[in-house]
């Protein structure tokens, strides 16, 4: 490669961090031209340490850098609408983190932005780029288990958020179930008709007061005919859990959680194993930097990205339809 | 024991063959004295290979017999409430299979008769006996996970029976979800207070034509506050799928399927290990002979029997919901 | 079947009962016509609740009834090798407990009595039954790992047997390991040419000042070329441990322990499974009858019985074989 | 750190280009100042690419050069003890891949050499850094297997190497067993006493017409009483085989194969999983960098090394022992 394709990172929190990282110690091809963050001052040893140059507190500088041809957003969530219609209407390509909005209006102005411009558009639905779930997502479209009938997908945190947090969160179905609605999309390879939200307040009732639940069930209709299940704690005791299974007419392809060694030990007591990864950074690592990896193609070889926009919406309308069926205690149809 | 318990059993198809075989060749303090069938004929060289002198045409000859002390009830569903009416009037103890009936008010007689006669009465879910569930019911009883969220349940068959059969099943939920009623209350120690039925059909066209479904996602709530799920389908092609979780705010118990064997082949090609054992009678036999050994157990010291006449009538209530659900498209309410 | 095999069952200890309940219960075309013990007194009331007529003190009853057609012996060891010539030279048909002798010579005798006779001769090495071990036996024979290139055998009692029975037990090679010198001869079908044992007293010093090792590393060469290894502990804490594994130019087939349950506990503190089935009863008891059924089928279809008398001398050549080695330090080869 | 500790890469072939990226991108305390190669064009852009600023086709510079702390040698086998010898002569804590050499005397010369300078051994064995065997080695540690008595490694390679690798390689049990070697000595905290070596050729001709053997089991002796057994193959079909499992007093810890994901698919035909990571640069990528930051530590503590010069020779000499053990047809006793 003669050029290197040059990029902004905006937003410098952990998940910025991860994403500068990476890309600096893994893309030889990118260079990470530009960090901005409003507190510039606290990561200037980090941006430094990295060999990133400027360092902003204002990431319209990274917008107008005619030079920098890619931004990562990274911000907060309430600012992801608004930069990614700034940074498409200067052209530039766009992984933006997941949620792009809570408001669906924001989400269309940025689809529309986005096609206007014609740039590249990804969001961060690193689950994605799971191994194990990107095996069974491979079994699926290679027609191993057949035709799709039930998605099963356990998703349960280790530790519940802080009430505070929960308030702004957008409610857990946007905020937590928003991964577990694009899994069940990536894996059936189909599109929620139907949504029935089953949830309640198990874990802190604090999580009650605050307008929110911790455990649910919601079943869901596809419009391939198919029918899934997502099952979600903002506790479970052992660890994170994140599990799928896609049954079909031909089998299933389940894929368990990962553990940090395979080591069994058998006494008089008992046979111990290892618990899960204990949450997503351990989990999901590796993925961050392989949705990075696929951006970057996509960018250098024209393809569409593999998380577009408009799955930076679907999830969202599902969540949307989830609190509703909570709220009304029946099934929401989602109009298409 | 001075004396043997003496049983006759009712109805010599596929399961009384079963529970005969167990009573002769397992309990040496129990005698077979007569077994009935319509079919006498057919069954007399089954008897006689087991010892068993008395083969009737009527079953009303057992209900007679004086020395009988009980009966089971193994002839089909819908005789099984007239029958256990007829033998709790006659003063013997009785063990039904399941369902005791589709009918509510018939249960209730049922319940009726028993009560007065102040007989043994245990209904036939067997499963409440398999080795693995039998473990994780007392996990959950000895506080091993806490206090029970959420139970998940698959329960998938080999292949589907035909639509014949389908017409006169009384439906899916009640032929073979019922089952599933069963467990979960069993692993919650707690009663099904609503459910949402989210059915289809996508195994065989036949059996939505029969005017039934053939898979299914059941959502549950408890009265304690947990939330579940069971998930069925008529035909799994890697064959008999049973499996339970319970999650709780300790930790989760999970049965895995049983296999016959436990060897692994490593080649190039892939790794391979068994499938599930094949369908019921692999997976379940010694839980039949095990049910059968509580039921004399609680003849014998006159304590309550593990699985009551209440506890076949409740998820006949959860099935009947379940059918309203899906034909309602909305969840329904169990008054209690 | 017109008329009933009739079978003799000769001692009635551990075994003995084992072999003549599963007759009784499972083969109803094998009729056990008497039962000896040199306690026949204390075997009555289990005669009687099985059926069985005649109780002797004397088995050279049952040897001398010309009705008999099968003997059973499960007599004391140092008895089996006498009692085998009696037997074939009365013309019974023979299943005999392993091992017919530790004496080479005696072994001989019976294998010349048996050929005079023409009788059928198994011996009871059960463990080729077990489905797990069975199961890699079909995958070797059906070339499923190709050409078998390691054997590897690990066999640990839960616990160790008292000193006392350790002097008079033949040594461990003998009394313990000839179930595995006879497993992998079974697995891979070639013989043991040479034996190398690298064995000590870890488990219990009482076995050392017996004589006798607890611990042992036995070396392998075969015929065919194939190497392996055995590795025997008299006392494993966590319970029964019987595991094989065969590699070749294909691959590996692996057989793993039984456990009780498929069930998995995952708390804050571990994921904990079952240990395996805690001894021989429990995990071998299938084989039991396995073993006899097949047993009988040579003898009703004339057919070779599948562990022959031969396969009763070969584990103890090599069992002896593995002493001199283990006493002189150094690996024995055995002459054909 | 006010300072960077400075390094110089002495050998730039596949182990050297690991080593060099690992510590540019790892150990932000790290400098990698000088990369040395005999083909020193060949690796400009490499170096390049990592930041590295001097690339020699001559070792003596790194040597020469007053500012480098350390050096990591990874240049050919027969290099290792000269440029060791040399490199301590200089002061220089010292990384070193193994074998140190296949020579005794020679690595006797290296360690009085260390010895004299005071700096900091280290020796290449990077298995021990692998998270499941580090695992099994803490649980031993820790006594949760009580007194070790057993020790079991598997240890399989994908495919053999050609006949002409095999030539130069010093043979299995110095080139491929030798790691295993180290391992037992790690996994047991003890030394090995007494060897037998039980080896073949199964796998490829060429290797016996060059010399050596292929497929092995090699049966161990310990100091602290406990035995062990290690079993080769130059090719396992399905892949890179690495466990090990240690047998104590208490209870067994044993540590399985890694694989790429844990998505099992079942179907009518099969139930299916991964086969293990391919080979040992998937298998043990972590384990290089966790070998490389324990040598830092060790540097920047003053601490020991992990794995002293003393634990490059003990391997060495087990090899010799098995390789005579394996010409002589007998066992061989190590003299301390």
């Amino acid at each position: 490669m003669e050029k290197k394709l040059k990029v902004g990172i905006i937003g410098a929190g952990r998940i910025g961090k991860i994403h500068a990282e990476n890309i600096v110690k893994k893309f030889g091809y990118v260079e990470v031209k530009a960090i901005a963050d409003v507190y510039a001052d606290k990561i200037k040893d980090f941006a430094q340490s990295l060999g990133i140059k400027n360092v902003y507190d204002n990431y319209k500088k990274i917008i107008d850098d005619p030079e920098i041809d890619a931004v990562i957003i990274c911000s907060s969530t309430n600012t992801h609408s608004q930069i990614s219609i700034e940074a498409a209407n200067a052209g530039k390509h766009i992984f933006c983190e997941k949620p792009i909005d809570y408001d669906v209006e924001r989400i269309n102005a940025v689809l529309e932005a986005v096609k206007r411009a014609g740039i590249k558009y990804q969001v961060g639905f690193n689950r994605r780029f799971d191994h194990n779930f990107k095996k069974v997502r491979e079994l699926v479209k290679d027609g191993k288990v057949g035709d799709v009938q039930i998605v099963k997908v356990t998703s349960r945190d280790p530790a519940p958020p802080p009430a505070e947090y929960v308030k702004v969160s957008g409610g857990m179905f946007l905020d937590m179930t928003i991964h577990d609605f694009d899994m069940v999309r990536y894996l059936t390879g189909s599109e929620v008709v139907e949504v029935y939200a089953n949830a309640t307040v198990l874990v802190d009732p604090a999580i009650g007061e605050a307008g929110d639940v911790d455990t649910a069930l919601i079943s869901l209709k596809f419009k391939n005919g198919a029918i899934g299940v997502i099952d979600n704690s903002r506790r479970a005791a052992y660890g994170y859990d994140q599990r799928v299974e896609v049954f079909g007419s031909k089998g299933k392809a389940e894929a368990m959680n990962d553990t940090p060694t395979t080591v069994v030990l058998s006494t008089e007591d008992a046979v111990t194993s290892d618990k899960p990864k204990y949450f997503f950074l351990e989990r999901y690592m590796d993925s961050f930097a392989d949705e990075m990896k696929e951006f970057f193609d996509a960018i250098l070889n024209d393809t569409p990205t593999p998380v577009s926009a408009i799955d930076g919406l679907k999830p969202v309308l599902i969540g949307l339809a989830a609190k509703k069926s909570f709220e009304e205690g029946k099934p929401v149809v989602l109009v298409e």
